[in-house]
């Protein structure tokens, strides 16, 4: 098994990929409920986690972090939090699913200095970087930064193309939470293209969790993401779809 | 090529899955910034929207929409609207990916409807769909219903486990926020499988584009994915990102 993520971490896009092997990942993928108890290699846990971190994230400033819970007696404690359901009860690892909205500042000067480290980067993506992101983001007190440009955006909508969002605070936990949940999606898959499964769950007490695994005030837990070896009946029934004409609109 | 998504929309958990072709997805998925003019076939992006159905989502509620834009008048519109950046101006085909908030409930008849229809279903299966989800999810008028939540489960989970959202109307953004970002992820991923490439924005003026495609009030716009074939230099530098040991904690 290679579990080794290349040094560059990045392949050639004209390489021949076997599109059929991906459609199996995605439609092989249940939702578990039921685990057995064999224990899923760290190894494999690891490496699905690395590559969720190669997912796209919103001015690339990977606002994710991924809390992976292995230890049986803080993994006991952690079900009784998502209700003592069976996926995360019989899981062989739970992964709390965290997006940030405090830690893109100290990323943002590290991106700044990689730029910078680059031959040929131009000078408006320097700014782009050091100037326009912070006053995309910043919140001030209370959010009152975030919610005067809110309101500034509107204004200048009225005319001119214009962005609206991130303004105040709850924008901001939008926007730090839709990247987290690009990344989840990706372990995910990757998760089952290793074969094993997963089950990602809303259902837990976010106010204890945080407590448990002592999370700093800016981070709000996304998911809680049970993995392990689907157990026979691990998955509750047919998968059921509405039809796709709901859902795809052709213009 | 193989377009076609078997019947039964599922596949064997214990197939022989090549992890090595995953992570080639992964590894060589860019967000790219330039395209070639070449057409992506109209039969990929349909498959690829089709896979992206077969995510996971709160309660299976499936809150998500894809509204894939191929007319080039009105794609050109939108590509303004995208700040003319060149992803948006020289992409094959703009997807603008939708979460609703209120299609829930019809999606949740459905539900019902073929949870009744199956053999051995439960009793507190059809109860929790019927009855309790509907209870955590409604808003009420002015989201009174939702806010009223919200306080109750904060009483509640002084004293033991208790959920806490979606509580208002922002949480239930959130929600549907969530599971449309998973499908998003997953298209992004099954685009790259087929051989091209995508690029997941999220700047553009929301509601230029909500008034464009004639969205309803319940629709907040995720993010735009363009899609095309990678142009040379359609990808802005070398993959950047922060030490693993910054995101992935172990306990």
């Amino acid at each position: 098994m290679h579990l080794e993520i290349p040094e560059s971490l990045e392949l050639d896009s004209n390489l021949d990929l076997n599109q059929d092997e991906f459609d199996k990942v995605v439609l092989s993928r249940r939702s578990v409920r039921s685990y057995t108890s064999d224990a899923v290699p760290e190894s494999i846990i690891q490496h699905c986690l690395e590559l969720a971190l190669l997912s796209p994230s919103s001015s690339n400033l990977q606002p994710w972090e991924f809390h992976w819970v292995r230890n049986s007696e803080l993994k006991k404690q952690l079900a009784e939090f998502c209700y003592s359901q069976p996926s995360a009860k019989t899981a062989s690892d739970l992964i709390v699913c965290v997006a940030r909205t405090k830690t893109w500042s100290s990323h943002l000067d590290h991106l700044v200095k990689v730029l910078k480290s680059q031959p040929g980067v131009s000078e408006s993506a320097i700014r782009y970087h050091q100037i326009e992101l912070p006053n995309m983001l910043a919140q001030g007190i209370f959010g009152l930064k975030g919610h005067l440009r809110s309101l500034k955006y509107r204004l200048k909508g009225i005319r001119k193309v214009q962005a609206r969002r991130p303004g105040g605070p709850s924008d901001l936990l939008l926007w730090a939470v839709k990247s987290t949940t690009l990344a989840i999606q990706t372990f995910i898959l990757a998760v089952r293209a290793h074969g094993y499964d997963t089950c990602p769950m809303e259902g837990f007490d976010e106010v204890r969790v945080s407590r448990l695994l002592k999370l700093p005030s800016d981070a709000h837990i996304v998911m809680v993401v049970s993995v392990g070896k689907r157990a026979i009946n691990g998955v509750y029934g047919k998968r059921t779809r509405l039809e796709k004409e709901r859902f795809i609109k052709q213009y």
